[in-house]
């Protein structure tokens, strides 16, 4: 039987592994610490740290295929097992110009894809220095290189007032996009070369707030604007030939052009609505990708949102969920709880889907998943 | 958080597991072995013999509510801890009526609920007697009163012929009832006394070889039969007081009768295409039932059928998958492998749903399937 591994432990790997345990495939995980969400629930999970090269290395004895729940895994050691012989996917050269935003940005560029005009920086002097020149203006968007996720690593700066959220680390600088709508495809693609996408999700924000609400799908936007962003993202997965998902986030502005904002080769929170709405989830079609198996349908049959759980403000400590049983009560709403132990204001504790024939209805049912579902210390 | 411990690791045990990661809820198994089908993936495992009073006394100690996936527990443990106050799903008496057909048959008729007739006997001897007393009659069928399951424990006698298929056990001997359809419910109650029942299903027969080729839901029979059956099934979860589930077969015989033929207080082979055919799976919400959740929804999408994997004739030894890919490359086609390391002619080692809007493209499918997919070792 092939032997897949998967470094990281995280709410990603735990769908991975619960999505394909009718496969009956052999499937094993490295993270840090048996606590994290895969290592409470998966006989098969390795004790250690995937950015460390000689624990990838020591894991990757172990398996035939490896591949991530995670960007920020150790290169070197995927560079050198694929010089050896052994199955990476994503490919380590893909995995590395994402995992630096601006050689990212380069390579669409390069590829005559659409994205928004940037400049790459130093740090925030260099930025500083590009403002007084004039080759920067407000408002613009500057974001870190390397690491960031959930909003961490990017900073709005519209005019002088907001100097002190400047990074301080390379990075790069776009202008500021007038976003019509925030669209998200993920894509898929096997060894022997079958590509898939998903629908096209779309962030839908709170006026308020201006918080993402929920995800949606399919998105609610012109057939062509949808087709666009599909043919995108079934390109982009080959131009980096890359075996298993690459999840696709777009702008749509308002002058109606689609723009890559940025991509993650692995699952994705804009395709967890997937496993309730679509035949075959993100999770399941990742792992029969790189095992180099056939593709699963991503028809959807219903319209599907999505709503992710965020630790509550003002609690740190041992997870305690609040108003399940509101939640339960309602039909076709499923909950995906991470089994994070501690939780902390913000933190991604899990999603709630949701799937309907009406708009309207999805939304009471979110109203109502805002009002009493709470995860609290 | 509630500790769920469950009795068996099993594949309906692994399939409990799977259902309800989304819930982060605490669940242990107790089985003979690491390599059965739970123990192979799910961390929280315990070795240990479920027919044995003092591992069962102390896998209880580490749990609040103890349920089943298997009828054939240490029945005496469980009525020590229900004294001594621990949660037990089914309730012992309701397992120990059911464990016995012949408590279970008397059980139906002290509550007046259609069943055939029926007399109880001692052994062989004892059934060659009644022959010869003229108390019972060719054709009939006899059941030994325990441990039987997939068919094993059941014998068909239609004359002298048949004698040396005469079980030598304490058994209930029955008339053969003419059938015109097999039909099944499962009904689900938890401790608060909510109760819902799935879509009846029905048993599709190779008019050949006269074996089920496949389960079909919901049933093709006339809405009066599906309601009657349906609602006996839910009275029956009632009138044994189980939280959990109830699977209820039945006979339509040719006279437009519904018989009860058995019942099991746990998920069921006539309930797996509900992992993909109902909002809820019906290992789902026994899990909610028995931690006294609200119920989750039975309706059905789609039509559904279910396949059962047996292991190829003529082979034994460590499971291999043949036609893995001609099954993923069909839509909205799901496997459920069982990871059951051994095969051995027929031994159940996994289903496969598969859903549809018609009947001749789910039969089609099948073909497909009968045709590509073996076990063998």
């Amino acid at each position: 039987m092939i032997k897949i591994g998967i470094l990281g432990g995280g709410q990603l790997g735990r769908m991975m592994f619960q999505e394909t345990i009718g496969l009956d495939l052999d499937i094993q995980f490295l993270d840090d610490n048996r606590h994290f969400p895969v290592g409470r629930i998966a006989h098969q999970f390795t004790e250690g740290d995937f950015t460390n090269y000689d624990d990838v290395m020591a894991f990757a004895q172990k398996v035939d295929i490896l591949s991530i729940e995670i960007e920020k895994v150790n290169l070197d050691a995927l560079f050198e097992l694929e010089k050896q012989g052994k199955k990476i996917h994503p490919n380590p050269r893909a995995l590395e110009i994402i995992q630096d935003k601006a050689i990212q940005k380069q390579f669409y560029k390069d590829h005559h894809l659409p994205t928004s005009d940037f400049i790459v920086l130093k740090d925030k002097a260099d930025v500083l220095e590009a403002l007084d020149a004039g080759s920067i203006s407000y408002p613009f968007v500057q974001k870190a290189r390397k690491d960031g996720y959930d909003g961490k690593g990017v900073a709005v700066i519209r005019g002088q007032m907001d100097h002190d959220k400047l990074l301080d680390t390379p990075c790069l600088v776009e202008p500021c996009v007038d976003i019509e709508k925030e669209l998200a495809v993920i894509a898929c693609k096997n060894e022997r070369g079958d590509i898939v996408s998903y629908e096209v999700v779309e962030m839908v924000f709170d006026p308020e707030a201006n918080l993402v609400k929920y995800l949606f799908s399919p998105a609610e936007v012109k057939v062509a604007y949808a087709q666009k962003c599909r043919s995108i993202a079934e390109e982009l997965i080959q131009k980096f030939d890359i075996s298993g998902l690459l999840a696709v986030e777009f702008f749509l502005d308002t002058s109606g052009n689609i723009l890559i904002n940025e991509v993650a080769p692995r699952p994705h929170n804009s395709g967890h609505h997937t496993l309730d709405a679509a035949i075959c989830s993100q999770f399941e079609n990742h792992i029969r990708a790189i095992a180099n198996l056939p593709l699963g349908s991503t028809k959807q049959y219903k319209m599907g949102a999505m709503v992710n759980v965020l630790g509550e403000d003002g609690f740190q400590g041992y997870t305690i969920y609040i108003g399940m049983e509101d939640i339960l009560k309602m039909e076709d709403v499923h909950i995906h709880m991470y089994g994070k132990a501690i939780t902390k204001p913000k933190r991604k504790m899990g999603h709630i889907n949701i799937l309907g024939d009406n708009r309207k209805e999805i939304e009471e049912k979110i109203a109502i998943i805002d009002q009493y579902f709470k995860v609290i210390a």
